[in-house]
């Protein structure tokens, strides 16, 4: 019988918990640490750690802590073991030039639930959830492979972007709307002191819309902050589009108000569901050199490329510099990223699997 | 054995259609019209009308028919049956203005689905939902009744206004949250172009913030054309609180941006979900004069008082123009509203009920 695969988490609440129960449930050995006792030990005990502490021999470390207490976390990870270390924050600029370490690489899992704290901790919140990595310039490719490898045997869905790449993402699909659903939620209840009708007409449209609004408020202004640049453009673009709106309906202009609204309905009926499960995938060996970036540039290819990566390893050659990457991907529409390698300079060979 | 209670409809959609079966599940016979022959044999074959064509004899006439089309129905419906007659339009405002006959009460089900067509009627689609009633000047306080009570047999929570309140409480908790999850998604849907990532990024938050956009589209038109100045009343406010939030952002504001979030946040926590049931209902006898607009004037100070009907009747005196109004209300917080009565010189008897 092989040894259990050794894990360590840092910060044992919602996220850290759920990573920590869903590694578990595969047969890890999983230590952790917490700032509250209490909670590390009340961790313990619902099964989301084997043991309370520090695990030299982790081969991985997920840092759950707030942004706050993320560099010195990540210091305290990189010393005291040899794991490969990745954290769970919403916002990845910053992160990227916190921590610069060949063992580090910065991650997003977009997944969590209202419930805050460990009780709440949930081993399948990551399937079918996106799980996005940003590698810094000093991530190196081993790296990025066995955290991709990890949090891709949770059942998440990995997709690798540049950190600043993924700020303005999040910002236009997570943290304006949730502004939005809070500026609504606020004119509606100011309404609601004059009339208190308003309420009772709200119905399920608006339910939608605002549900997001009586999610935890206290990590919103730390997110606020850190991603401000991004937040404040797509807040620009909203306030711009919502005008254009209002001078629509304002002078009556039905064809535009139709083509608007076809064209978002459109879009909505469109938004994917899920990653969509591969007919047949084919095997990807592209030569690397041992720089820093390589794999962050082609996996970012593959994601331009709307490529999803199922496996990944790296295979080093038994002497001199270089190496190969070993991708999974799906057959369909390989063609596109296999071009976009070829067109940025790197040897692809392709197997098609049984 | 009772004859079966008879009801009109005029249009049969998927509203009409609704209100069909939802009517022949209560024992009543149904007969409908559509501008569309094969729509009206539909609802037929379909079970949501017994016959095809109009009766002289209803009691009560629905218009479910597009907003151009409703002044040449009502007209038709008034002449046609001695039968009080309601429609379902989703603003009220003009509806007001265009019929204004004492057999007519504009009303507006807050329900509704995606599907379209008779073929996705649902007799429970009015359970628990919001029906406004908008009580025009000339509306017979027996009119508003007749409908008040109909309505409520079918399960839903009458609610009366005026019509210009109603149409501004719809643009603020409708109307606008449609616009707005449109713009978000096609905000979201240009970035696609740039980099499909975003919607792949795009998790539960924002699937439930843009849900509606995708439903039809059009119908909104003519809404936004009718409901105008609401409408970009309520854009104008949304577009100053968004600018707002983006001067927190952008100045880091972090106690203003969690004391907004927090106001959100508890505005939607509190934001019921069914009217309550009550634990004792009473009584009220009120005694008015039979001019119109008097039970419209009862069941607007109710509903300021957030009381709810749950039944209301007319009782005649044998001679002269006199009249009782008889309410059933929830004791508890029946205060307000006898208060508001009386100061509006109102007489009014209570009785609690066994």
């Amino acid at each position: 019988m092989s040894a259990a695969r050794r894990a360590q988490i840092v910060g044992t609440g919602l996220i850290g918990g759920s990573i920590g129960r869903a590694l578990r449930a595969r047969g890890w050995h999983v230590t952790g640490v917490d700032g509250d006792l209490a909670t590390v030990r009340r961790a313990v005990e619902l099964g989301a750690l084997d043991a309370e502490g520090w695990d030299p021999e982790a081969e991985i470390c997920f840092l759950a802590v707030p942004v706050s207490a993320l560099a010195d976390a990540a210091a305290e990870a990189l010393e005291r073991t040899a794991a490969v270390v990745t954290d769970v924050g919403s916002v990845k600029g910053a992160v990227a030039t916190t921590v610069d370490h060949p063992r580090f690489v910065a991650g997003h899992p977009m997944a969590g639930s209202e419930q805050d704290g460990v009780a709440g901790a949930d081993p399948t919140m990551f399937e079918g959830a996106v799980w996005v990595l940003t590698p810094g310039p000093a991530t190196a490719p081993e790296t990025q492979a066995l955290v991709h490898s990890v949090v891709a045997s949770l059942g998440a869905d990995v997709l690798t972007l540049g950190p600043d790449e993924h700020d303005r993402l999040v910002a236009m699909v997570s943290h304006v709307p949730h502004l939005t659903a809070a500026a609504l939620m606020r004119l509606a209840a100011a309404r609601a002191t004059e009339h208190g009708a308003v309420l009772r007409l709200a119905a399920g449209g608006f339910r939608d819309m605002t549900r997001i609004a009586a999610g935890r408020s206290n990590i919103w202004p730390d997110i606020c902050a850190e991603n401000r640049d991004a937040i404040v453009a797509v807040l620009d673009d909203l306030v711009d589009e919502l005008r254009e709106v209002r001078e629509q309906v304002a002078r009556a202009d039905r064809p535009a108000l139709l083509a608007a609204l076809e064209a978002a309905r459109a879009a909505r009926l469109n938004l994917p569901t899920t990653a969509p499960r591969p007919e047949g995938l084919v095997e990807l060996r592209i030569g690397v050199t041992d720089e820093p970036g390589q794999l962050a540039r082609i996996t970012t290819l593959a994601t331009e490329a709307g490529v999803n990566i199922y496996d990944i390893e790296i295979a080093h050659s038994a002497e001199g510099p270089r190496g190969v990457v070993i991708l999974l991907v799906p057959a369909e529409g390989v063609a596109p990223f296999t071009d976009r390698l070829a067109a940025a300079g790197f040897a692809v060979g392709r197997r098609d699997l049984p």
